[in-house]
């Protein structure tokens, strides 16, 4: 039991990044590309850009909130974002039934970090506004941590999210 | 006086737009181009994404914080964005010296409101955190509005905004 524990631990250190912020604002080259809203995580889906907007879309669209905090830096967070990329039915589900979110930065909103911030982590936001503490990845320490083979999961949980807080009372 | 005061109120209502959100994501061609940071106000600058994101970086820049407040669809947003990306003095100064900020949404912080909730409007912040509400356009029912005729005013606020309030005491 304890030699399991301990090796479920290891995963999960090797599976996420703590969030150590950088110091500087990156160097810019003569002509640098815009920055996007997607920062990678599918250019052609519909991003808000804050927290408060996001909400405001998730109330009046009535459709559930994902938000995905992630480092530039963190490769874990990069290994995340390439395999939510590639992975079709998550693209067609995020773009058709979720209002989507990507963060660099904390919010003021604790709920948002029921078990602590570290990246990547993924939450979702009920259209009532409520956070689903319960809709949760496969690690007891990082409980909002997903692995690029995690995506079925994933998968699972965003169908999940979809079957609203006021529907199932 | 009064003829004054009228004329004031008459170019202002002219001048900003109230805050009516729209309740439809807009709807997708086949292809749409990713949605930038700069919204347009510069390509070239580094845009924060969040406000959060945005204190961070002017506490550990040392810098002020710009913050503008617009709307896609208000005429006079659009007015003084164009202004304002074809001001060079305006762009360079924010470039080296300010953190930007560009949102469409409000956030949860009142101090950014001093007068109310409409856009465009222009709210400087200390590096100390503090907004500088001291920092006003020429409207006086709508305090941080600008007009594209302002942007000598606004040049000249921003550096003032460079002047901190911990080197004024």
């Amino acid at each position: 039991m304890i030699k399991e524990l301990l090796s479920v631990l290891m995963v999960l250190v090797a599976l996420t990044c703590s969030i150590v912020k950088p110091n500087e604002i990156p160097i810019k080259n003569e002509r640098v590309e815009p920055q996007t809203l997607s920062r990678g995580w599918g250019d052609q889906l519909f991003w808000a850009q804050t927290y408060e907007e996001a909400l405001f879309w998730a109330r009046s669209r009535n459709k559930p909130l994902m938000v995905i905090f992630h480092l530039d830096d963190c490769p874990h967070s990069q290994a995340l974002k390439k395999a939510f990329t590639a992975d079709r039915e998550i693209q067609k589900l995020a773009d058709k039934d979720f209002v989507l979110l990507n963060l660099v930065y904390e919010t003021t909103d604790k709920h948002l970090s029921p078990d602590g911030q570290y990246v990547p982590r993924i939450l979702f936001v009920d259209p009532s506004m409520t956070v689903r503490a319960d809709i949760a990845g496969r690690y007891s320490n990082r409980m909002y941590a997903y692995e690029p083979s995690d995506m079925k999961l994933l998968l699972s949980n965003m169908q999940r999210a979809k079957k609203f807080l006021k529907a199932e009372l």
